[in-house]
Parts: structure tokens; C-alpha cells; sequence
């Protein structure tokens, strides 16, 4: 990747740093290339809901995150990030030992990004993972 | 209302205080009524997303269990509660001295609920509300 | 209302005109206010998923249109609309004589618009509805 | 491929024809494999929104019925599919001579199916697929 892209990935870094909420959750940055973004979330107690997995809008936090990040990744320098909405569906209970969020850019407009999500559950040691969630989002890029 | 809806009440708490990520966030149970039910969120830091305001998906962890409580209300006793899905727009910044997650059935079938969500921000000592984000959920009767 | 507003409805009728499949559905215009249009849709042979109801995406068809057109009552002159997403809960089978899609604008921003659809299924010569869909749909604004 | 599933594309056949939507539309069956399914629109008049494109209904009209019928394949025998829910993304404007919309089952429970769909546009002669629609689907097995 040129210089161009470690300065993308610098603004991500800074950005996610800025997301107090990712220091509460115990969140962190797994990956970033262009137009793909994924957050790792080990499994913590005191974020869960009534049966003791994580909460679905935990689960739906980090990959919010990864699909803003993804879509900044192909945004003009200046231009910042904003969720007008998102949909999120819930494939099994989140249970595991980390969740891995992946988001993705599928098409990339002027104004408008749609991205899809995925979170996956999985074990220490194992390398089966289990889809927890599977998300549609849309990013607008806001100019300066 | 007899005391088969103080009944129900108590359920909703009870299940309430088991969604450990509620107290991580500071949020509480406002109102629970038959079919719409009202959490509330005190601003508080390590919530937020990159610009300070309240994370899109924060506000969403609160809607979300708005919507499942309201449907927890017209459920059999023995009847749990999953969330399928939901889809949130959001309207304004989440900023505020507390914003207000309630959550209302709009079509309570025997397997299916649909719900409807809403959250508002406001200002200490303002009566003024401003729409942060508008949900639309679909709620799983699980029946044992 | 202005005059100002009669020239809405004219845009709104002109371009409903051109929406060529409303011809084919039979649909038509029923009610045009500020932020609120709603369009009706006789049954009718020829609309029918497996089951003989008409198909949700014939609902979603007529909500969509109410929908973006509540969104244009609220923008300026020589804007055009543009759906970005939408997202619809089906409640119960399109069975009916006539349905009324009514589309509703909750948030109107410079460039995008929030809005929130309804359709209802009704008899003949009864005064009873029932809720078939619920619409959450993204609206953009295109000025020239 | 085995008996068994040559029954299951008829299952899914017989139900196509019985959606008399697609006869209208002018839509029709162009694979069905084991979780999924796709169909074939060629343009026609009279399915327009006001600028000429295919309306984003008509659009979501045959990729909710490809997810349906995607979901349909991995039903036991006797079971019928209802759509619970949909969202839908819109990424170019429906030009083209026709459309293929594709419906794939992601993760298949016994009374919950969630589906992904896409529809892309083509030129007669040309290699070229454009996105016009991304959708997630929720679908119901109705078990007899």
C-alpha cells in the first residue's frame, strides 16, 4: 500500500481512539484495508442481556463502527462519517470467547456508502466461527 | 390495573436487572405499561462516538430492549423474548442531559411482535424533546 | 392553504403521472398535505403472490410512492426525490378491497428525509382497517 | 442433484406461477439451486417511476420473491414461506434490459430463514452487471 494508505489508516486509528464507547466495550481494531474495516470484542462481563450473552446492540455497536470505518477508508481525506441508519439481523446468540465485526463497502458514492456488516463468534483456540449478526448499513460522507 | 399487569411489571424488572450491560451504561427502567415500555439514559462519558456524541449504537442497546420489554408485556408468563431484528434511522446527534428509549408493540401476533421505537434527547430543566432515532424492530415469542 | 401549496400538489400529481406502473397497479393519488400523501390501490387480479393476497412487494410498491412523495411536499421546487432505502414489516395477508398507503414524513433535513409508512387493508362499506405494512424509509433530497 | 430436490424446484415452480404479480411484471425463473434462487425481469413499459428507471417496488418485488423461494428450498416438504420483514438498499437506478435478482439463504433455522438478496442490471450483449439493489430479508417457515 502506498503512503496514501497508512495516512487512511492513521485517520481510522485516530477516529476509533476518539469512540469512548470502544474503551468501555473493550473494543479494538483488528484490520483495515480499503473499503474493508474489522473490530475485535473479547467477552466481557457487564455487557450482556437477560440470558448472559452480549447484547444485540453491543453486538450491533462494533459493527456499526466497522462499517463507518470501511466507508471512511474510501472517503476524501477532509470528509467525515456519519450512520444515517442501519438494519441488523441476529443469526445465533452471542456467545463466545471474542467477536470479530467485519465491515465492507459494497457500493461507494459521492454522498452515500452502502456497507454490509457481519459479526462472527468464536472460541479460544478454534477456529470455528459462528455468525452472530449480519448488518446493511448506509454512511453518508459529510464535506467540510 | 389488576394485579396480573404488577405481575408482568415485576418480570420485566427482573429481566431488566439480568441485562448486566444496562448498568454499564446507567440506564433505567422509566415506565413499563401494557404494550410500551421507556428506558432512560443519563448522559455519561465512555459512551460516545468520535465527535461526543452518544454512540449510535448505545442508543440503539436502549431501544432495542424498549421494543423487547413492550413485547415482554402482551407475552404468556412463561414466554421469553428474542429480537429477530430491527432497523434504526437516526435523525438528530445523540446529545443531551438524558435521552428517553420507548418502545411500543405495533402488532403483537402469537409468534411474531412488530415493534415500534423511538428515542429523544433533552435538556435538564427544558421540556423540548428532539428525535435522535426512530426503530423498527421484530420481537420472537419464545415459548418454553 | 397558499397557492404555494396547490403548486406542490401539482408536482406531486405531475410526477405520479409518470410513475408508470401506478397505471399498472391501478393506483392512484387519495390525499396530498404537507409532509402526509397517501395512495389507494384496488384489488385486483394480476397482483397476487402464491397464496392469492397481493404481493408484498405491490405493498411496498404504493408505500414507497406515498412515501417519497410525502418527502417532496416538504422540499423546494426544482429538488427531486430519491429513495435510498427502506426497510417494511409485513403484519397481515393483503387481503382487502382496497388498501391506503399512507407515507409520512418524521424528520425533514436539508438533504435526507426520514419518513414512516403505513398501509391498511379495508372492506367495502366497512369502516375497519387492518394494518398490512409498516414502512421505515430514507428519502433523498436531489437539488439541481 | 437427487429426486428429492428435483421435487423441490417443482414445489418452488408451481408456486411462482400461482404469484400471478410475476406474469404481470413479465418475470420469470432463471435457477434454483439449494438455498438459492434467481429471477429474470427483461425491461418493460409500464413499470416506471417518474424518471423511467423500474420502480425501486417492482425492483424489490422479484428479489423478495427470490429470497423467498431461496428460503423455500431448504423447507421440509409440506412447509409454506411468509416474508416477516425486508430491507432494501438502492444503489444505481434500474436502467438496463434486464434484471437478475438473486436471493440466497444465510443462515437457515428451523422456523427462521435469513435471506440476502441482490439485483443487477444488464445490456443485452454486454458482460457488465450493475448493482441496483441489496436487501436483507427475514422469512417465516409456516410448518402445516
Amino acid at each position: 500500500m502506498t503512503t496514501g494508505f497508512s495516512q487512511v489508516k492513521q485517520k481510522v486509528r485516530g477516529s476509533f481512539l476518539k469512540q469512548t464507547v470502544m474503551a468501555t466495550l473493550g473494543a479494538s481494531i483488528e484490520t483495515i484495508e480499503a473499503g474493508e474495516v474489522s473490530i475485535k470484542l473479547p467477552f466481557k462481563e457487564g455487557l450482556s442481556q437477560q440470558d448472559g450473552f452480549i447484547h444485540a446492540g453491543v453486538i450491533t455497536t462494533i459493527v456499526d463502527s466497522a462499517c463507518g470505518y470501511a466507508a471512511m477508508t474510501l472517503m476524501p481525506d477532509e470528509a467525515r462519517v456519519l450512520t444515517i441508519e442501519f438494519k441488523s439481523n441476529f443469526a445465533s446468540p452471542a456467545i463466545g470467547d471474542f467477536f470479530i465485526a467485519k465491515g465492507q463497502v459494497i457500493k461507494a458514492g459521492r454522498s452515500i456508502m452502502i456497507t454490509s456488516g457481519e459479526v462472527h463468534a468464536y472460541k479460544q483456540g478454534s477456529e470455528e466461527a459462528k455468525l452472530v449478526s449480519l448488518m446493511q448499513a448506509t454512511m453518508m460522507v459529510i464535506n467540510p
